[in-house]
């Protein structure tokens, strides 16, 4: 039995037989092949086991009253504890800890929908309910609402939330933490709290008014280790009549600016009020032309005049974006016309239809649909990216995503894509920038950079090279991460530095606070106990 | 000189003293006449000299650095600081502290618009702006943007963001604290934190990515205690192509039911995306009309039917909503034109079109504008209600707001009229529920209901007991206060009691450790620094 560091042996052996009392001895792992399946299956430490963060054991509660019992345990034995949903944050550390010879605290039994209102579009959920869980759930009452869903649905709402995840319908629901309302938390010594209008005994608005009253404290409890959401509410999105998407396509280099622009007032205006789908397909024409892959590596004037004239030449557009509306079916019409008369300014322009959706669907259409996430409808298909194929003889062992945050504008797409090649190359590596930004929030565009995890060791410590270099270029440009893989939480915060570190030390004055014993997950997001931190 | 609670004469002397270098003598207020300007203009102790909270005096800084200057100060010295923006927190505590003898810290000079993006269509302001500025700025710079304004338009959109306020035009915008994005925050010991992609230096989103890394802080700033925000981001809404209104007309008691389950899908499926005005023409009828006020007055199913045959006879709705829309004008007419599709199913629903608007407006159009706060206009014609006039010859000394949050259901509506109306009765009172649920709030409902101040201290009392008593009465029926005046802060937290008050106890762990010293705000929103702390 692997014993967390700070802990004696003997110390560990009470615990744990007080874990067993309080959920089940079989609900405590501490079997090494048991703790094993904990471990990061998209680890940047593959074939380094000494460098590997892993559990030390892990426990399974069933309910918030043995969640609490495990908290008062571990508060009082001093173990740390790794709160994890479903577990299954791939890209961002997955299942394993943060602070290697951690307790995970598996919080998958907790799977309850514990109340899904039709009438006023919301849901009440624990912890390890997945979004195929929630989707069935809905389904088989015959509800007409949808979730939002992140690409593999076998996340969890909670777990993805508090990670400041998203997805792909309409605002607000596809901010996921921004469409939570009320949160039952568990400290670390094991009090209860329930937020906003949970907090009042019989409130009849837990799950429809975020604020309560007082301090407006949910968000502490995201992206952090200040405590173990239970429960959670997250408003729904009442099935719309229809949806339609729209591709506008421009054929110059700087037609991107005007584009993003257009993209950017509809979105603030709400006339499309979702996210899109920006493209080149000029880049993916170069997969068939060297001529063309050569001159997308150039950033001179010149290069950009040939390629416009390539574009022109074979007609493929430089840029598109797809445009997503959702609503009944005259009013996404009149909001496609709209778009189009906005961007008809743009010279050379031009349109063509998506796919076109009035629901509910059947089967068949939904097996037709070009992504089901746009719908609300979770899968698992976002893995096949990865996957052996014909195109891809070597599948890769996972990989780690680099997730800056840019400006919604045509001018930072250009730069980024500049300045974050130039960092690929000064680090020896092949470009390989995803050159489409994803209108992932509200009002900015986030990078993200998949990069592979090998079976090679050399090459997955190369990799984390190149991952620190990128985050403190893209830092230096003023973008900065907003999520990240748990290898480099520290690296990342590191660079929000404003005041000598104001906004870190003041994350460490709330953590000493609510969990003095720093239980709960050390390290994460760059926060760690009074103990184990660095001077 | 007023000497605040718990500091020596000469101990505030030297503060005193030192405050004048920090800020210039002329902007440090001890004399009692200037110190007298910052009573609540609407208080209600009104007449009892010995019951008013007042200031002990005011300090009015110019920047960040002096207030952070002033904080080290009052930090040193234990002096209890209450910040305010512009003071005009009416009907909820103005410019008053929430713990007598406190030191005002005035921020009116912090008054500067620092950022305007017509672009990316945000704002960075100090807490000294109002609303009014805002607009003038914009206006004067030819930017095709709204502000989204409450009530009067004095008030500062930080000040308003922060006690949780809501305007009229469309979400997310009309949710003020919910527009923010990014704040700079000057905590108890002077050190300056920016939150959110601010953190960053040089960030390139601090105005447009809301999350940064790691918990999000911001809540813990609003209805609180734990700092002195010095900035704060704004997202604007990019100014319309054109504003319709749409009023639904039903006759019977119970159409109220299926009238709010329509608006609040329209809401929330983001077809109508602003709030509502709902009514009731018959009660309006009542003015005129006794035995009509005589049978409104009874909550029998007799009475229900005699109600529903005279608004069938009078030809008058019972109830009514208006609906606003607003992007092009095509879209919009559209979504009316769904809207009616769907009220269409209740039997007799008639329709009738509002204003009507195309953008920007001349002038003369805006003075035939039904409310200015529907077009992002500041104003200050809520003033209206409460002064002097040909119909009500006795106008008030100001109001105190009851405001408790209701679900967004048509029986809500009823429950909460008749509970209300029993308790003012069992109180002595003549029932004066206001019947028109303000949709402030995406999915719920707030009921106002202004208490009057007078010029006689007995009745003020007993308003105050009244006012305790419906904050009793609603929290018995799962109903609570978003927001209240600071007179009854504590009776209001003491209604969230979940699990022995955990949510104030987590409120009072953040307090302890964000201003150890306790000298921000005692008393705000019911949480008091250690000292002062009932056990």
């Amino acid at each position: 039995m692997r014993v967390p560091p700070g802990v004696s042996a003997k110390d560990f052996a009470a615990a744990v037989k007080k874990f067993e009392a309080a959920v089940g001895k079989k609900w405590v792992f501490t079997d090494e092949d048991d703790v094993k399946l904990y471990r990061d299956a998209y680890s940047p430490f593959l074939g380094e086991e000494d460098e590997e963060i892993v559990a030390a054991a892990a426990v399974a509660p069933d309910s918030t009253e043995q969640v609490q019992a495990v908290m008062r345990i571990a508060n009082e034995y001093k173990i740390p504890i790794y709160p994890i949903s479903t577990g299954r944050n791939l890209g961002y550390g997955g299942s394993a800890p943060a602070y290697s010879g951690s307790v995970v605290l598996d919080l998958k039994r907790m799977n309850r929908v514990l109340e899904v209102s039709e009438r006023n579009a919301y849901a009440l959920v624990e912890p390890g309910v997945s979004y195929f869980d929630l989707y069935r759930y809905i389904q088989d009452k015959g509800y007409k609402l949808w979730i939002d869903c992140p690409d593999p649905g076998w996340g969890s709402p909670i777990g993805n939330a508090l990670d400041h995840g998203a997805g792909y319908t309409v605002t607000p629901y596809r901010d996921h933490f921004d469409a939570h309302c009320g949160m039952e938390v568990v400290l670390a010594n094991g009090d209860v709290v329930r937020t906003g209008m949970g907090a009042l005994p019989g409130a009849k608005t837990w799950q429809q008014f975020k604020y309560g009253f007082g301090p407006f404290v949910d968000g502490i409890f995201s992206q952090s280790n200040f405590g173990v959401v239970t429960k959670m509410g997250f408003w729904l999105y009442p099935e719309p009549e229809a949806y339609r998407e729209g591709v506008v396509n421009v054929f110059n280099h700087d037609d991107i600016i005007p584009l993003v622009d257009g993209m950017a007032y509809l979105m603030n205006a709400g006339i499309m009020n979702s996210s899109t789908l920006l493209n080149s397909p000029l880049r993916f024409a170069a997969a068939r032309d060297q001529e063309l892959a050569a001159l997308l590596l150039r950033t001179d004037d010149e290069a950009k005049k040939q390629l416009n004239a390539k574009a022109a030449e074979m007609k493929v557009p430089f840029w598109s974006s797809m445009l997503k509306f959702y609503g009944p079916e005259k009013v996404i019409a009149a909001q496609w016309e709209h778009a189009k008369e906005r961007f008809s300014k743009i010279p050379g322009v031009s349109f063509s239809e998506g796919q076109s959706w009035r629901f509910p669907l059947t089967k068949e259409q939904i097996a037709k649909a070009r992504d089901e996430n746009d719908l609300g409808i979770p899968s698992l298909s976002i893995f096949s990216i990865g996957a052996r194929s014909a195109l891809n003889p070597n599948p890769t062992h996972g990989h780690l995503w680099f997730s800056p945050v840019i400006p919604m504008t045509g001018e930072a797409i250009i730069e980024s894509q500049r300045v974050l090649a130039q960092a690929f190359k000064d680090m020896g590596q092949q470009p390989t920038v995803n050159v489409f930004p994803q209108s992932y929030h509200a009002r900015t565009f986030v990078i993200l950079v998949g990069f592979p995890i090998t079976e090679d060791p050399e090459k997955n410590k190369k990799t984390r090279d190149v991952f620190r270099h990128m985050v403190k270029v893209a830092a230096d440009h003023g973008w900065a991460e907003y999520r990240t893989h748990t290898a480099f939480m520290d690296d990342c915060m590191a660079a929000y530095s404003f005041n000598d570190h104001a906004l870190l030390r003041l994350h460490e004055t709330l953590k000493d606070a609510i969990d003095p014993n720093g239980i709960i997950s050390a390290g994460r997001y760059g926060i760690w106990p009074k103990h184990l931190r660095k001077t």
